[in-house]
């Protein structure tokens, strides 16, 4: 079989990384796998994406073997906990701030006289991270202005300094989805836009990487909220495309393998409309990338 | 003796870490205490510094011990490589941007007609952290426009969240110094500050940690390129003092141990003079803030 999906996730009470079956019913996990064939796969997924592709012809080996043996059962996605692929974030969460024009055009509340030459990179902080089966807290103490924004993100797999960005996408491990929640006011009030985008829960992961190799080379997003279509794009939109800002962001920069790149938000955003739409306790925000999958979290 | 400064340094090519003697000519080394006298101690400062109050508690039992002993001899300063206190950052760079009235008039080139309600907090890369005894680098290919920024920086010791300003300083482990290197012209061009303020080698810091049961009320900060002084100001002037940034900083995001928090820099930076004074190669840059010492890097 071909290795397309990874996620990471909890069974009997144990985290733990896995392949998706064909069937994407099923997982594969990697420490059954290495019990099995004495093929080393390392404890998290973190460590397997610094392996790169030596890593993934070990997991391509032990999955050859059990499709002889069939020595190792994938354990039905039902049964398992599926978590963040990335649960316990060491490395960066960049994100791109204004990357579609017609959320550019919502959020400043006027039409666009030329497109930005400049893509704007700000951080989420690594704690906020949390899984597909987790909930957003609303933070009612806090913000009034919970938003959601449906975002594809990039996971860097391979180091690298002034990436030109002919070489750049040599350097994606693969692709996941992120829900770049915000607090409107605080986004606002404080000008920088770390602290608004920064709460805990605020940075929802999953529900699984797809490797480079597997993705198409355009992805659809559609956000829904309590089922309602509120995003709706390509990311042949994108104003800075993938190599461009992995390229920008790396000029004088090391990016890391794991470093997450999420390419920003189009249009629909709860802010962009008139009244504002804001999320609540109770509320659901689903998003649906091609290729991907779905993310779905309920407002806490 | 009292514990009051720690500091990480690389010795015949074996990075660990230690605390000065009264004198702060030389070091004891922690993994020669722990030899010495059976006291469990980490191997880096991150982890000592997760261990809170009890970990002070062993390294006191420990140099009491080698009072009485004199089995463990301090190694001069002079002999060991210092490097930054956490040189291997995997916890946050959160800086304040505006917190000196002095420095946004000259930043935003007007006169303040009110402070600001609200600090604007943004973040550097863990990746761009250098210690006191490395250069940074100028990137002349990436900006033109190299500016630096001395700030207090304070070490979180105990996790939290929603702090209450009268609990804030409880959270401080300690302090060091800070340059908040920045590419204006990447600041500038990319709206929001991340980017132009997380180049390789942008965070030199140390030299040591102050332990908060040893620092001061308030600080002095002086800047010097060259030996000319450019930043001479109190951590008195300070409009957001340092348990209101926790607070709010704190406010539905959880802060770590080992986080960091730059405290904004005061007016004399290279892009407040007219023409602006920007470093280049071969420039040094030499923070002293009172009770910690100084932290001197060249421009490579």
């Amino acid at each position: 079989m071909m290795i397309k999906k990874l996620i990471t996730f909890e069974d009997l009470g144990f985290v733990q990384w896995g392949v998706l079956d064909t069937e994407e019913t099923g997982v594969y996990s990697a420490i059954a796998l290495e019990e099995a064939f004495f093929t080393p796969l390392p404890e998290t997924l973190a460590e397997f994406i610094q392996q790169g592709n030596e890593g993934l012809l070990a997991l391509a080996d032990a999955l050859e073997q059990n499709e002889k043996t069939q020595a190792v059962k994938a354990k039905p996605l039902a049964t398992v906990h599926i978590l963040a692929p990335l649960p316990q974030l060491t490395k960066n969460i960049f994100c791109v701030g204004e990357n579609y024009a017609e959320h550019i055009e919502e959020f400043h509340k006027k039409k666009l006289d030329s497109l930005p030459k400049y893509p704007q990179f700000f951080t989420k902080a690594p704690t906020c991270v949390i899984g597909p089966e987790d909930t957003i807290d609303s933070h009612p103490q806090v913000t009034k202005e919970l938003d959601y924004e449906g975002e594809l993100a990039v996971i860097i797999g391979t180091s690298g300094k002034d990436i030109p960005v002919s070489e750049a996408m040599n350097h994606v491990y693969g692709f996941t989805i992120m829900n770049d929640v915000t607090a409107r006011d605080l986004q606002r009030n404080h000008g920088q836009w770390f602290h608004g985008k920064s709460l805990d829960t605020f940075a929802p992961m999953g529900p699984c990487i797809l490797l480079r190799d597997a993705a198409p080379d355009t992805f659809t997003i559609v956000t829904k909220v309590n089922d309602e279509v509120r995003q709706d794009a390509s990311t042949e939109e994108f104003i800075f495309p993938i190599p461009s800002l992995i390229s920008t962001l790396s000029q004088g920069t090391t990016l890391q393998p794991g470093d997450i790149i999420s390419t920003g938000t189009p249009s629909g955003v709860g802010a962009g409309f008139k009244p504002p739409r804001y999320i609540h306790s109770g509320d659901t925000v689903e998003i649906s990338i091609s290729s991907i999958g779905t993310l779905k979290n309920t407002v806490k």
